[in-house]
């Protein structure tokens, strides 16, 4: 059972495990500086496909498939799978699913689908009605320029404040374990628009969603910065990280850099690999935290983890209708007992 | 607490009740069979908007505030909102909620998603970690033919299978109470795809989504079509409709013709509206559900239905790519007490 801590805010009882992960992707991220954290890279962008949506399927799959293995159980064992990403109708997850035969719960969140798939799935858990569920999430950078802004072969430049979409997807099985990282508490997200309007400054419309999530959290949860070994953001990238750490001193009063990291600034050497102000997209988040923090958590090397999911909530007309980004971040905490 | 009595099948033991609901719709809507059940509506099909989009998420704010009101609570009392509609990136759920200021949990399964919404929130309540949830699911007929087939002023026309996408919204609020219709045990679809590549062919892409869902539930129940009042689907229409009932025949020997409705032929009486097949979208059933069929439930005249919201999972492209639809259907079961 799960108990209501504030308005949105759980306490898990049961605290599902992660029973396995992993994550996918491209040769951009295998040559950040966590090319070690991928379970298979796909060198070639298009995997086998003719269309940029099949091969973000494709990705979704494979890191099915290693999150499967890491887990020990096959699709078949796995009662319901929660995901999305960014492709219109979020077709992506829905033909992976296709083949994988899995009872689907289909979710959006933009950039924050993984955090939105693991809070869902630990709740469907400590409901009782499920033994095993899954999450993946995923994006792919030439799927999401086509879609979003223009097919790479028109050439488009990207101003510094804007991100790059990573090709990338992660991937958890969610059970009953005694060991390993398991979910203690989650947040679900208010939708927070403070007036963005510009599509190329994701990290700022973002900023005060994520300070909207961690204010509650802490709050409801009685906790301070310094209690969590990382305050993970997904994809503020460098200057919505800087206005994140400014709103929560400016509002908060609390000092939060030495916790906070961002997955978008793990995942790119920004400068180095020209990925603007960091890394972005569904898959972004979702393979740091699967290739990187979960490992890190299982080996102990982590032992408390409070990961902020951020999304900007727009479509690819809306800001030129004039509307501002709506932006939403949803929080999975992880504890380690051993 | 639910109980797992089958793979994506749960049973649920405090049995959510919904506290309150309301359909609002457009004129063509208002001019059909159910124009009784709609609590607003809106003759002008903008609704004061510049945008279909926009439009389509003044209904929803619209049908919210109505189920609010139906419920006696107000948005503040309200923990998790569950909700998603046909716009790319789903962002009339989006910018409603901005509005609405409920924590937010976006959701897609096409037509399907108001069933999804209600078997999430359900769950999510019997895990303890909420005292009241809502759902809320969209369409709109003029935002749905500029996404996914010409803008109205191109005067595109739709072959007799095609069917017509609802102006509509439904929404519902959950929680716990001794009266009122409650959701007894819930579904969750996997994805079906046995290779209809027609676009125009919505019912027959979903009739087998519906089939395997129906199959799954009364195995998993052992229960028989005949025990329940009305077996509702979403959108199959005319075609889709005639096609779940030679399944049914053909793959489980079951006659369900007599237990079976579906919303979208409820909705208009299609002959004489011009609305092809039947209605579809997000919106159809969510709006007959909450304007037609909670009501009667609440009042007494029906006491036990199974609703399958059924979904078509394509993408604007990806029937131009070649790709067959796959489609979806999530169960939820109505019972009352009293």
């Amino acid at each position: 059972m799960a108990k209501r801590i504030g308005r949105g805010t759980a306490e898990l009882t049961c605290r599902p495990a992660i029973l396995g992960q992993a994550a996918v992707g491209g040769q951009t991220e295998k040559d950040g500086p966590l090319g070690h954290a991928f379970a298979e890279i796909f060198a070639e962008a298009r995997l086998g496909e003719k269309c940029w949506e099949m091969s973000e399927t494709r990705l979704q799959q494979a890191a099915m498939r290693h999150a499967l293995t890491s887990a020990g159980c096959t699709a078949q064992g796995v009662d319901l799978h929660l995901g999305g990403d960014l492709i219109n109708q979020c077709s992506a997850t829905d033909f992976a699913l296709r083949e994988l035969g899995i009872p689907l719960s289909g979710l959006f969140s933009a950039c924050g689908t993984f955090a939105q798939a693991l809070a869902m799935g630990a709740l469907a858990l400590e409901s009782g009605a499920f033994t095993r569920v899954s999450a993946c999430a995923s994006s792919h950078f030439c799927a999401a320029e086509k879609q979003f802004r223009f097919p790479l072969e028109f050439g488009g430049q990207a101003p510094p404040t804007a991100q790059r979409t990573a090709t990338a997807a992660g991937a958890a099985i969610l059970g009953q374990s005694a060991s390993g990282p398991r979910i203690s508490r989650v947040i679900f997200g208010k939708v927070t628009d403070l007036g963005v309007k510009n599509a190329n400054e994701m990290g700022a419309a973002m900023a005060p969603a994520a300070w909207d999530t961690l204010r509650r959290f802490l709050e409801d949860t009685d906790t301070k910065p310094g209690d969590f070994d990382v305050i993970l953001t997904g994809d503020l990238g460098e200057i919505g990280s800087l206005l994140l750490c400014e709103l929560a001193q400016a509002e908060g009063g609390l000092d939060i850099s030495g916790a906070h990291k961002d997955c978008g600034l793990l995942l790119y050497d920004t400068k180095a690999q020209d990925a603007g102000a960091g890394g972005s997209g569904v898959g972004c988040s979702a393979a740091v935290l699967c290739g990187e923090i979960l490992p890190a958590l299982r080996a102990g090397a982590l032992r408390r983890v409070l990961f902020l999911g951020t999304g900007a909530l727009l479509s690819a007309i809306s800001p030129l209708q004039g509307e501002s980004i709506p932006a939403i971040a949803h929080g999975v905490e992880f504890t380690v007992d051993n």
